[in-house]
Parts: C-alpha cells; sequence; structure tokens
C-alpha cells in the first residue's frame, strides 16, 4: 500500500459540503471515493484535511488515502478527472511520506471570503461573492483583523453547541485586500472551529460597515461570547484557498 | 429627450441572446426593456452594438436609448441593477452626443474566447470557457492569427446561409495569450459576420492541435468556402469583451 496525498478544486454551490454521509453522495469525499474505488476494484476510503460546510468551495482543499495501484500519480490524476463531475476537480496527485495523514498531520489553513463591494452584480463571480453595496471601511477592518491574530480561545466565534474539545486556535494572518470593487480577506490559521471563519468574515464586514468598532473583536476574545459577534457570512462566498503541511 | 450611452455585463447561459423577439423575454435586450420601461411609464426601445448569440457572453456590450427623465445617469444605472436579474449588470450609463447610435455609429468591437488547455477542469470558470486536453502550439495559432489581419471578405468563415450585404470587414488585431493553463483569443475588428468569431476560434483551435496549418487561413480566405474552415467553437467561451466609438 502507497500514501498518496492529493489536491483538490470544487465548487460547493450542488452540494451538502465535503463529509460523505450514510448512502448519501451528495457529498464531495463522496464523488471522489466512488471514482476512487471504482478505479481499485474495492471501497477507498480518503481523508480531508477537514470539512467544508454546504456550498462553501475550495481551490487547495486536500485529502490523503492509501491504495494499491501499477498506476502513476499523473494516471490516478486523470483517471479520477475523467469521471468526476464537471465542478470537482483533482489538481495534483502525489506519493507523501507514510506518516502523512491530511487530518491529522498538522497543518496552516488559509480560507478566502469575498465581498462584491458594489450595488453593480458582478455577473460571472456573483455564485462565489457576497455582495455588500455599502462602502466597506478596509481600513478598520484591518486594524480589527491585526486583533485576531495569535493564540486565542475563539468559542465566541463558533456556533459550536457543547464544547468538549479545546476551542483554542492559532490565527497566523488575516489579509485584507481591495481590487477594484472587491474586497478579499484571507484568514490563515491551524485550524478553525464550525462557522468560524464566516463569523469572522461577518463581523469584520460589519466593522467595515461602521455598525461595530474593531475593538469588538478584543471583546468577543474576552467574553466568549457568540453574542457580541457579527453575523454568519453566507457560505458561498467562502473557498478553502489553501492547507500547507510540514510533512 | 436625451440620449444616453450604457455599458452592459451578461452571463448568456440562461438567455437565448441579445435581440428582442417578439413577445418573448428570454433575451438580455429584452429584460433590460422591460426595466427601463418601468422606469419611464412607457415602452423604450434600446438598441444594442450588435446582437450576440443564445449562451455568448458580455463584458462590454453597449446600447443607446432616448428618453426623457429627471433621474441622473448614476440614478438609471442603479435603478436597473436594483431590478434586473443578477446575471445581468449595467455598468454604466453616461450622456452622449444626440447623433450616437450604438448600432449605426462606427466601432471597434473586441471578442474573446476563453480555452481551458487542460484536462483538469478549471471548476469556477467551466461555464464560460472551452475544454481543449491536447496541448496546443500557441505559436502556430499566433502565425495563423497574423493572416487573418486587414480587410477581407470573410464570407468562408460564416454561416451565412444567402449572402445579401457585404461580407467584407477589417480585422485589427488578433491577439493569443497563455496565462497558466488558459489561452485566450482576442479578436478586434469593425464588425463580424454570423458565427465569424466562434468560426475563427475553432479553426486556430485546430491549428493549435496540428489538425490544420497555419496557411488554411489564407485558403478559407482565397476560397471564399466555409469547408476550409474549421468547426463553429462552442457559445459558451465567448464573450462580447469590449466595443469603443469615436464619437
Amino acid at each position: 500500500m502507497k500514501n498518496y496525498k492529493m489536491t483538490i478544486a470544487y465548487d460547493g454551490t450542488r452540494y451538502q459540503g465535503w463529509q460523505r454521509l450514510k448512502d448519501t453522495d451528495k457529498s464531495i469525499q463522496g464523488k471522489i471515493e466512488d471514482v476512487l474505488s471504482r478505479m481499485c476494484g474495492h471501497k477507498v476510503e480518503i481523508h480531508g484535511s477537514g470539512r467544508t460546510d454546504g456550498g462553501v468551495h475550495a481551490k487547495g482543499q486536500v485529502a490523503s488515502f492509501k491504495i494499491q495501484t501499477d498506476k502513476s500519480c499523473q494516471e490516478i490524476r486523470d483517471y479520477l478527472n475523467e469521471y468526476l463531475p464537471e465542478d470537482i476537480a483533482v489538481t495534483a496527485v502525489c506519493e507523501a511520506d507514510d506518516r502523512f495523514h491530511a487530518r491529522l498531520t498538522r497543518c496552516r489553513k488559509t480560507y478566502l471570503y469575498r465581498i462584491n463591494n458594489s450595488n453593480i452584480s458582478n455577473v460571472f463571480e456573483r455564485k462565489y461573492v457576497y455582495n455588500v453595496p455599502e462602502e466597506l471601511r478596509v481600513d478598520k477592518m484591518k486594524k480589527a483583523a491585526s486583533y485576531l491574530k495569535g493564540e486565542h480561545d475563539f468559542v465566541g466565534f463558533s456556533s459550536l453547541k457543547k464544547v468538549k474539545k479545546s476551542t483554542i486556535r492559532t490565527i497566523y494572518d488575516v489579509k485584507i485586500e481591495r481590487e477594484g470593487s472587491e474586497v478579499r480577506i484571507y484568514i490563515t490559521g491551524d485550524g478553525f472551529l464550525y462557522n468560524m471563519v464566516r463569523i469572522i468574515a461577518g463581523t469584520l464586514i460589519e466593522i467595515g460597515k461602521g455598525e461595530k468598532e474593531p475593538e469588538c473583536i478584543l471583546k468577543v476574545l474576552e467574553t466568549k461570547n457568540r453574542e457580541n459577534a457579527g453575523f454568519t457570512a453566507p457560505a458561498q462566498a467562502l473557498t478553502l484557498y489553501e492547507v500547507r503541511y510540514d510533512l
């Protein structure tokens, strides 16, 4: 058995999310496992770096799997792309260290949240952006973002009902840039709680509109209270941009 | 009555094309006229720079219209964008010289044809590109493109059944560029015959694949025979990129 690492891009619009649920195949994981199992002639399981919610996209999701095959990495990639639907693409397959596991190996993930800051629809990108007609103060959003960096308990930025595991995460970087009428938020961290990126994006948007002050970030981190944070920004504008491993 | 010039972007996927047909509103022109008529309280007709076929997109289609209104140009634009569907956007409205007419005033049009030159789907752009897995020889395509420039009878590059009007057109420029796995063809001319850009794109693709030689362009121009040209490349990868007027 060899261990493989694959990189995947997908348009999440049609799917219930990354994770396979019993007996359904409206998941991205399910679609890929089905084709890989067909290639191998037996059931194959793949492990993603993490789940993405329904409607969330990926430019660089990573998954690992172990199979026995005579095919080269490129042949595996080509086989997958031949049978996968057009909204899922395997952009790379390579052999990985035996210890590598896409979910368990430590990584840095970058998410991208895209905002069309205009009252004019971006007709070609409309399914991948969130429309905010009011002018966003990017300077204020950047100030707020600076408070997010570092190791914190982010439970106030999550939709978790019951908290069993640690809710401490590290955010390495938050980059906010404007290009024309688009505002992009890139968030890089060692992991994210349920809905955490979307709630951070929603909070930053409210700060950009002037509905909240940048310092509200500090208050959410301090009080650990979801109610002090902003709304959960829509899934369709969120993309898992990159996953980087040391291994 | 004031004369206005508007610039429009649209995703043509859902539409039968630019031109309004009797009693149907699956045209882009129809959608815009309906909103403009509602704003004015009476029927308004708009004139596009030209028709685009069903499935063809536009980044910079131009149309003109005459109305009497107290609204500013920006207010007209905002009104239209408020009521137009998300796949049609009016990106600009301005007052124009009285003599300006989007179809009759002389202009230079640029079309863009987008090719995903890969066996890996471009998941986010898949509705706006044509997939060519075989490697394209861009150098050969550029050589072929050079033969297209200038004033020629392009009837061999059209799907016209009966020819009444002149089929002589001028192509000012053909630019072919590769960026990553995408190959883009920009064609600028004073006008284009029915299906002319798609047949030129199809011919250039066949040349890039090595199925035809660059000199076949000369043969089509000389023989004026459609059969010497390549296939009609799909509409979904074609975008009316820009329309420029002297006036």
